[in-house]
């Protein structure tokens, strides 16, 4: 391969899905290399402790938090901490020069006010959160590349926004009846001993929880009304389904124009994702399944028009820990760095 | 026990999981016996070659279809046929005297030009259809104890409109803004060998299908229409969920006074329901899980309200082979016979 | 039904997986009925808080563990407590007159040393202990009747020893040969938030743990040894599979006279287990599944002979937290009650 | 990549799994490219029809099969057929030069008179079958490199040989002591709609089939043989787990020498699979999860020794359709083209 150097990355905060999942995507990628791994509760152990088949791939002593020494061994560094944490690291690991993507809350919001509200911590660091960038690239591919800071979306807002935003872009539904319905797999309550993702509890069973309550709910919103370029609100419902990984998004919402018909608007989104490589509009008829998508970065769309009701029918499906999560943030590194959307992320899982 | 006989009783297409479950309800009721099976693919065969581990309960042969030998053996008779064979053979059986209790579509309908064309079948049985009710004791408790033929309603019609008829029933909804996002095990799919039920491609996956042209959405608009005393419309889209048993409904709609709160609506729901043992409305900020009703003929409704949209969030959660076929179909039996409602039926399954 | 008094019942650890079994259970028993609940985690708490499906069936206060006040409130106590607990409390409950019916391993050895060398734990209590029956109907009926203090066995050792236990009362295998590959649902390792048991990691995964050094493997050879008449050696390896409920153990063995056919051997099982009702010898040819169990008390035994090899194989089904410990508990009741072993047992459960 | 040519590659039976997961991993191997997709029931059909999803990897037409046109089209074929198919196709394709890469039982066996007693069907190809290699790397790596026919172990075999090999080919197990409890997920069943693998009645279940006599038997017999230089026999049950991929073989025998420990073995292990880069042997006291070796060609094993009763018990996992069928074939593959053994093939999957 020639005198070629790879990029050394820090992960704080590797002991949870999101951490590992970075650390197999990176193992992948051909322009960077794995050299700090930081965390807080698992701090001291091997990362192979936790993940002993992984041993091959990442025998890095997870180390605690000291931004001088992650800034010395990393030029990217990726925080997957508990929401809250980020926004003490983050300042520092930019003044030391290092790119950050963060995968928690702390730098989805504009406005630092609506985080305190719904997070419930105050915040000191304005003018960093100023920066940040909300890493969802289909929709802001352009500011990614020049950002040093990146907010990642959440799992359901990225699923979300992907099938709504064609919609508010183009002013194709009436404000206000935009209502999703989403489901996930339970990883997405992390690697933690909660009783209600035990498999006893949660397998061959399905319930919705935080509902017109979610901490989602503002995320979607605050960039669903940029879209639209007025206050948006939406109605949004998660549900725990018992699988591992995916989220299926069911978007429901009146269209201003009954007449526009569902190839219509397969053909709008088609050429709003022209230039997105990873979202792939189904043809007339195909619904996506959420396997299609997991162990993938992809993200699968189908549309269906109600003539009867009016409304329009999106249904958006994602692996939660990649598009949803570390392979999104491994999209976001690679524009930052100016290297091809795609590189090193995977295009395809197995099916069954 | 003294001299006491016992209602004899027969179920026409035995083999499939509704029949399973009438069987194995049958087994547990106080005051009815097995008497026939009746099949067509299964006749010949004796029922624990089917289903092996039931062979204490249930030794009958399956019989090949015949009216009169039915009548003979059963005063009541359970049909669980594919759609479009009942309305040939339920004519014959109430002539000869039988109690009739059709679990299929085929008299679920008032209106048989809806049914025709949702169903692809021409109707000459119009006069037996008049005589029908349909088979939602919740809604129809009276008419019910008057009938001698019941079309039993399909799954997601009984977990969706348990949610909707107090909100029609009262005005308090704007019409036409009900979307019913519904959730469903795969036994719901039946005892066929269909791909797209294999446990390699239903486990760990969620889709959509029927989006905007499902059979249960005449059936819905039916009942709801009746409620409100006008057409109602619902946009109904159901997903196949990676579990055996349950159905959830997840409901929403936008109400008519926006200063409805939720324990207002908890209040409402539980006098509508006040007389029907089987309904159960969770306490405020408690949602059903498919879970607690699985094993039962209970449906479980939880509600929420959000100020800040106007919107009622209902769930609903039953057992799609229970309180959703079989189940409701032996409430209904009870209701006929004059015996109680709850007689036999099962008041909670196992958890976890 | 006349003046007629129910039995007051107590159940110590309430919360768990045990705990909610035995609730459930006694709420359909005719002869007694739940009057007192403690617990050390879950004390304060009211049982509807935990489980709130149940609120109809149980709206019981969990209580501090005081023996005074237990034994004013239940003549029979389940102790369903972590191990190492029982031992304190059941002495001073037999003290007071009740009787005491254990789920844990306290009273399962009839050698306290060797449950002391396997649970790490010395015991003060061996006059108790002393007295206590092990609580598998099958093999100890009589004893468990004349019994004050029930040591119930293990999920892995009813499964096992109804499998063994034909075989080594009549000499028909070659001791040492004996091999038990046991799978259990995830169930068994209770209501903790424990990690290897989230959905998300046990979900599409199948593996073995404690190989050659679980804890019910002196259990198992305790019984087989008393079985045979001389000690007896067991490999027994249990593994973890991705379902809620449900034990199947696979045990092989070498025929000592290698010309017993399977139908020999059939007929030799249901000769065994002629006067217990709750095991069923499967039909040759039939093996048994886990979800023929499940929602009952049954054991269901399927067996083959490979005249290649002269082994016997013996799969042995059961509901883990029904036969394999509430519904055998409640079974012992019933014996030590002078009722019938099967009163107020689950008899089948639902399929699918 | 400059004028470099990619070896056309054709698979016949590409409907199936094995034929899903052939065009997968093609589609990510750097030196083959899809050229010719065959089939029976399939033919006719886009792939995209079959798996909508994949439309962007393989746009091909299913043809029917002709030997010339396929020998036209492809230098390797891999026949992903039904049982007795291949051998009527394999004689045609090695005449006109092509290598033949068989998923199906046919070309397994040396002794096809064990072939046709097991499989039911008579051979004409003798010759033919002659030439065969069994596609096990790990154990005839070199005869692989040589042959132009592979025949391709099963599953259950691949699983239970990685095993087996080390203590066969050492002589470390008293023969006939050897015992293997096979754990497979559903789409081991294949792609096929039967009852017993439908969701409905898989999932939460679990259950032994074939108990002493399934086909796998006399193919892993006839490979243990080989090794141990005279006859072996074994005791082989499967079992069918719910879950979608993965093997575990759990395996049991005497140590002739009991003193030899669990480090040692590990060490035999070790040193036996030192060139195989697809076989990882885990550290003490780990024992394989199918779930790590799903997603990737990898074979796990876990190694314990009981020093009470002499045994050891070795744990292998494998993801079925991978290391189990299609990654397999391409592993032979690049062994017949003179390719690293690993080039292309998936070396990780993703976790949880």
């Amino acid at each position: 391969m020639g005198n070629f150097r790879r990029v050394p990355i820090g992960i704080i905060g590797a002991s949870g899905y999101g951490g590992v999942q970075l650390v197999r995507l990176i193992s992948d990628h051909p322009e960077v290399e794995l050299s700090y791994l930081g965390g807080e509760s698992s701090a001291g152990k091997s990362f192979s402790d936790i993940y002993p088949h992984l041993a091959d791939v990442c025998n890095l002593q997870i180390e605690t938090l000291d931004p001088d020494i992650i800034a010395q061994h990393a030029e990217i560094v990726f925080l997957s901490l508990p929401n809250g944490l980020a926004c003490h690291l983050a300042p520092q690991l930019l003044d030391k020069g290092c790119k950050v993507i963060d995968l928690s809350a702390d730098y989805r919001f504009r406005d630092l006010s609506i985080y305190s509200s719904w997070y419930g911590k105050e915040r000191q660091d304005c003018k960093t959160a100023a920066t940040a960038v909300y890493g969802l690239p289909e929709l802001y591919r352009y500011q990614i590349t020049e950002a040093q800071l990146i907010g990642c979306p959440g799992c359901y807002p990225t699923a979300s926004l992907l099938a709504l935003s064609p919609l508010l872009k183009q002013g194709l539904i009436v404000p206000g009846t935009a209502i999703i319905d989403a489901k996930s797999g339970t990883s997405g309550g992390g690697r933690q001993g909660k009783i209600n993702i035990l498999l006893a509890e949660a397998d061959n069973s399905l319930g919705a929880y935080c509902v017109a309550n979610h901490r989602h709910t503002p995320e979607i919103e605050q960039i669903c009304s940029e879209l639209a370029g007025h206050e948006i609100m939406v109605q949004f419902v998660p549900h725990l389904v018992p699988m591992v990984r995916g989220i299926l998004s069911t978007v429901y919402a009146s269209l201003r124009d009954p007449g526009l018909v569902r190839d219509d608007l397969i053909t709008i989104f088609r050429a709003f994702y022209r230039n997105s490589p990873w979202v792939k509009v189904c043809n007339p008829g195909t619904y996506p399944q959420t396997k299609w998508a997991c162990g993938s970065n992809l993200c699968y769309i189908g549309i269906e028009a109600d003539p009867r009701t009016g409304r329009i029918v999106v249904m958006s499906a994602i692996d939660n820990l990649i598009k949803g999560q570390a392979g999104q943030a491994l999209q976001c590194m690679n524009l930052m760095m100016g290297w091809d959307e795609t590189l090193g992320l995977p295009k395809l899982g197995f099916y069954p």
